[in-house]
Order: structure tokens, then sequence, then C-alpha cells
């Protein structure tokens, strides 16, 4: 049996308050100098997508913090906070499994002790997709993870690219501010038959949860389109708008076509081929099923999605 | 000659980038295990009252870092940032004085390589007083003061009481976002005749210069005055008022009483004595000498400031 594979089945410490938490790595990284630490923001009811996250910082670094902590700050007053699922037991198994060595799992009371003044904010690229959708979510977003990376203070930090604008933000707000932390981002998790792995997929029935596979299947189908000679950005969201919308159960909240990472708005005429050529394009979908709303993307870029 | 003096004797090393300051800092902290850094932003031409935080820092820390660097971001349109007294060489010179063993002297190129996007913005704490008075001028502290935490990861920074406001909000800031730093509030500086030590008395003519004394003395009798049985906030802000406009050369930007350091007002017929068993007060002052603004402050207490 390999070292890794031993540390892998090792029960990682569970930490539920900052000072405990900055104790524990305070004392570790005076035992080992030089420690790298990963660490996975996390908001629980992990999946594999979370399992491929920790996995990777448990390969990179000789620390890996995992957190789980639902913000309340990301959510809108009319969205999910109070639905979100969790599931604390089933989350320390798949953390101890994927090798994470402190999970960091602090109480709302713990992380906003008090009426919070300060908000970390982050302009344009928060302000198309999920955070037109959601107006406040990327506020909030900003702000928890700064607070997260002060208090871990971790060398790399994982993200998965099924949140692209996510990681877009995060990515923005750490190049501006100068965090000190090297922002790895993470393919997309999908189930066999093409679903994007999301804490959310639990709400679906099994008709939607049959119906949700037009997000992975026209992103498949658009990256084909994509490669059409002459086909232009605003030709490209019509047909996945048209595919999408075939689906009886999926009600399209924005299916779009943007520069990556900047975020920026493409014109409907330009020829794919063209904006391609200047920076990825990010097409990005989001679709209600009922009250569930699922995302997913695709990346494209010059040798094709 | 003891160590101390010989360390103070020994030329800063002079840095202008970003990495080459945390390549420098990495370097130091791996030398020495636990290495304390004490970290003193400035934006340069500097006087006794920096020089008083640079020797406290290196009283108190293994290495000490002095930024220099006028930051565009908390001037307004109107302000003074060009003419912004600026001289290099007397800096580094104090500097060395007083025991800096790095100085970070980054331009606005390295500060702000592209157009920024994230600010850090704090609310209610910056809204009144010097936050009224220049809108948008806390945004730009907040932002550059994460930008140069998150380069130094100082252990301790320093901040002069003279700026009481930028010392509350950056105490609210550092809580708010669990900045891993101790921020240590140092008393304000004062030439023999009272006036508050400012890289802007340069300004001054020399009749203006005699008037600006109408500051400290005015916070010295407001200290008497806070002591009379039953005055009222509204009645010391008052006599302040009165006593500031006895001076045909200056014009009151605001002279006002607020709780320290949460900058919450205080109704006017609260009675000094009650008030003062809740918190501190601040009384603060800011006046205008023709185009050169001046801020002085009073922290009063229940011991009588």
């Amino acid at each position: 049996m390999s070292t890794l594979t031993q540390s892998r089945q090792k029960t990682p410490l569970v930490v539920r308050t900052i000072k405990e938490l900055r104790e524990t790595l305070a004392r570790r990284r005076s035992e080992t100098s030089g420690l790298k630490t990963g660490f996975v923001p996390t908001m629980g009811f992990l999946h594999d997508g979370h399992g491929s996250l920790i996995r990777r910082s448990a390969a990179e670094n000789g620390l890996t913090v995992l957190s789980i902590f639902v913000n309340p700050l990301q959510f809108g007053p009319t969205e999910d906070l109070d639905r979100y699922p969790r599931d604390e037991e089933r989350d320390l198994k798949l953390a101890q499994r994927e090798g994470a060595d402190i999970v960091f799992l602090p109480s709302v009371q713990e992380m906003y002790p008090r009426r919070a003044l300060t908000r970390v904010l982050v302009s344009e690229v928060t302000e198309s997709l999920c955070g037109a959708s959601r107006p406040g979510h990327f506020d909030g977003v900003g702000t928890v993870v700064s607070k997260l990376f002060h208090i871990v203070e971790p060398t790399r930090a994982y993200f998965g690219l099924k949140d692209a604008q996510q990681v877009a933000v995060v990515q923005q707000m750490v190049d501006d501010l100068n965090f000190n932390v090297e922002i790895v981002a993470c393919p997309t998790l999908r189930e066999q038959d093409g679903l994007a792995l999301s804490s959310r997929n639990v709400y679906l029935s099994p008709q939607q949860r049959v119906e949700a596979l037009v997000l992975s299947r026209t992103l498949q189908q658009a990256s084909h389109w994509s490669k059409e000679a002459g086909i232009t950005a605003g030709q490209l969201e019509e047909r996945v708008r048209l595919a999408l919308s075939r689906s009886p159960l999926a009600s399209i909240d924005y299916a779009e076509l943007r520069r990556y990472p900047s975020l920026e708005a493409i014109e409907p005429q330009q020829q794919l081929d063209e904006a391609l050529q200047h920076s990825p394009l990010l097409l990005a979908l989001a679709v209600r099923f009922g009250n569930t709303r699922l995302i997913d993307n695709a990346i494209l870029s010059m040798k094709g999605a």
C-alpha cells in the first residue's frame, strides 16, 4: 500500500473555529518548513466533482484543507439557502476517501459574528450570466472567498470549471488585490450520461433528470457547430437556444457566448473563427427545471472545444 | 553602541516590484523561522509621525517594511494627487534613521498594471467625516491597504491616530474579512506649538501656519469643556465650531463628535458623561486654509482625554 493511499485513509481533522484552524495550520507549517497548502472551498453535499478537486489538491500539496460552508451572503432572498442540501457525515467520508487533511466546518455565527460592513466587489466580469440572474451573488462569493483565503492562507485554491464565471471572478479578484494564491481551475465532472455533477441535481424529479441531459447534449452539439466555416456568434447562440427550447420542462435563464475569462460580449455577427483568434469563448447555459436551476458550460478554443 | 542602534543605521533595501518584495520576504522568513513582520504603509514625504510608527515597528518586530505609495485610488478628481509632495531621497534617509529594513516603492503601473475591477468597500464607518467630504476616498484606502497586506503579509501594521477614521475603517475591514494582521494605532505627533504633523503642512503660508494652531488649541480646550458637569454633545460641538470660526483664514469642513471606533452619531442633547459610559468619543476636525485641508482629532474617554 503506497504512502499516498495510506494518507488518504487517515481521518481528517474536523475544525469548527477560525482560531483552532489558524493554530492548527501554524503548527503544521512550523513542523514542515515550506509546506504547501491546497484549499478546496465548498458548500458541502459533496459529489465526485468536489472529490476531483480534493484529489488534485492532495496530489499537489503537502496539506489539503477542505471548507464546507453554505454562505448566506451569496444567496438572494428568494433563493434556495434554506433548502440547500446538507449531509455532514457523508461529506466527511468523501473528504477522508479523497485525501483531505483538515475539514473546516464553521457555523454562520463563526464566519459572521456581527453585522459585517465590508464587501469585496468585482465589477464587469460579475455583471452578465449568473451575475445578472442572481444580483449580489458574486459580491457574496468575493467576500467569503476573501475571508477564507485570509483564514487558510493557501498556496493553491481549487475551483471547478462548472462555475466558470466564478473561476473568472475569483481570478480577477486575486489578480486585482494581489492575493498570494494560485487559482487552479479543474474540469467539470459528469455522470456517465453527460449530466454535469451538481449538489442541486438531487432536487430533480425523474422526468426532470432525463430532460436535464439537454444541457450537456446541446453543449456537445455546439462544439461541432462551432467548427462550421463562417458560423457567427449569433447563429450559434440561436441554434443553442432552439435546441434547449425543444425540452418541454426546460426554461432558459440564459444561453450566451462570451469571451473567456473577461466575459466581454461578442457581436452577434462576428464569425467564431475570428473571435477565437483573440481569446477562448465561453458558451454558458443556465436552465430551470421547476424550482431547480442548473448551469453548464463549454469553453471553446482555437483548436475546438 | 547597541545592536538596536547599529541595525538602525543599516541602509534599508529599496524594492520597487511586487515580485522582488515577495522573494525578499520569503527568503528572510525562511532564514528566521517565526520572523515577525511590522508594516508601515505611507504616502511618503515622511515626517516624525511616520518616524514614530517605523521606530515602534522596529522595536516590536524582527523585520520592518515601509511602503511609500501615493495611491491615486484614494484621491478625488479635484484633490491634490498631482501636487502631493514627494521627496524620495529624504524619505529614504528617515527610513534608515528610524530602522526600516525594507522600503517598498512601487510605481502606479506596478500597483495597478491594468484596469482594476475589484474594490474593497466598507460601509457605515466610511460614510461620515472624511468619508462624507471625500467621496470614494475610503474605497481607495480599503482597496490599496488590502493589496499591500496581501503583498507584505505582515504580522502587525502601524497606523497613526491623526487619521482616526482611517484606523477605524482599516480595523473594521480587518475584522470583517479575517485579515491575519494586528492593527497598531499610534498617537498623533505634534510640533512644539501643537500643530499635528502632516505631509500637507508644507502647503501652508506663514500666516496660515500660525492660524492652523486653532485646531490643536481648540481640541485642548474641548478636552477641558468635556469635563464640565452636564455639558451635552451639541453644546461641545457648538463651542468647538465657534472657537474654529474665530480664525479668519479657517474654513470649517467638519467639526463633529462621534462614537469611536464605530463613528455612530450622538444625539446633540445627550450628556457627555452619559455618552462616555458606552464608548470613547472622537472629536474630529477638518479645516481648510486656502487649498490646504488639515485634519486633527482628540479621543475622549471616561477618564478624560
